[in-house]
């Protein structure tokens, strides 16, 4: 499983985006038991599990189930406190899985703001549209998407 | 977790898939003890893990995290035999989170095909899209995405 450190954490508010700025997570390491336990779980294909069989297939051995890396991706989002400040995500877009991941690979989650709006409907919220990689170590990414979320504004600290 | 069953998987091959056809997976409970391990390790969100905090959220009690739907959709697909004819996955799009899912909600997953060509670059293999929805009891999409895929055509019983 990956290491849950506990960060302490800021929260990313709709007031702290600025479209074209960029935010990384915390790195942890893909391990081969944790890819085998996930696939065993979830997409037992044997070029998860078996490092022959992945062989034949063309990889160098056991390379992570795609939704495993979905399942890492969203663990680290955590680094920017959005359990505090995401109301609700509206959907994900063009996820592309875009190379393997071997075990002991080291990722991260590094965010592109691409664009913010307030809301029209709701008060204290705003729409945000940013571009979510998967990172290995030498930056090569392993996973993209376009994530659409509904984020609050910073409290009013003046409000009652 | 899910009931991993053996089904008896005839597998789907490229010649096996007429456009607007559907098919359809067995269904399978989503148990409260999974959401709440799900939750944990990958999307610690209150919502998925406390039935006060999700209640304060405006649900009936803990809803599962769209992480953990994705891979339940990932895992029924087995059932149409992927494992033996699709070569790979070019990727997700239009994930949408439909419906909150509900501990003991019971699910399965229905493609409709929407395209097929053959690869113009790999012989015996062609690229198909498809629309994926998981479903519950009463039809209600909790999750839908479009996945485009390549996939083996039928080995030739009279080729060498």
């Amino acid at each position: 499983m990956l290491s849950h450190q506990t960060h302490e954490v800021e929260p990313v508010y709709f007031d702290d985006i600025e479209p074209g700025a960029e935010i990384v997570s915390h790195e942890v390491a893909i391990e081969r038991e944790a890819i085998i336990a996930f696939a065993a779980a979830w997409d037992p294909l044997p070029v998860h599990l078996d490092d022959d069989a992945a062989r034949a297939a063309g990889f160098d051995g056991i390379t992570a189930s795609g939704t495993h890396l979905l399942a890492i991706k969203h663990r680290l989002l955590y680094d920017f406190g959005f359990e505090h400040t995401v109301v609700a995500s509206f959907g994900f877009d063009e996820i592309r899985f875009r190379a393997p991941a071997r075990p002991g690979d080291k990722v991260r989650v590094k965010l592109r703001w691409e664009s913010k709006r307030l809301s029209d409907s709701r008060p204290g919220v705003g729409i945000v549209r940013h571009y979510c990689e998967l990172l290995r170590e030498d930056g090569r990414a392993l996973l993209s998407l376009y994530d659409t979320i509904l984020i609050r504004r910073r409290p009013d600290p003046t409000a009652d």
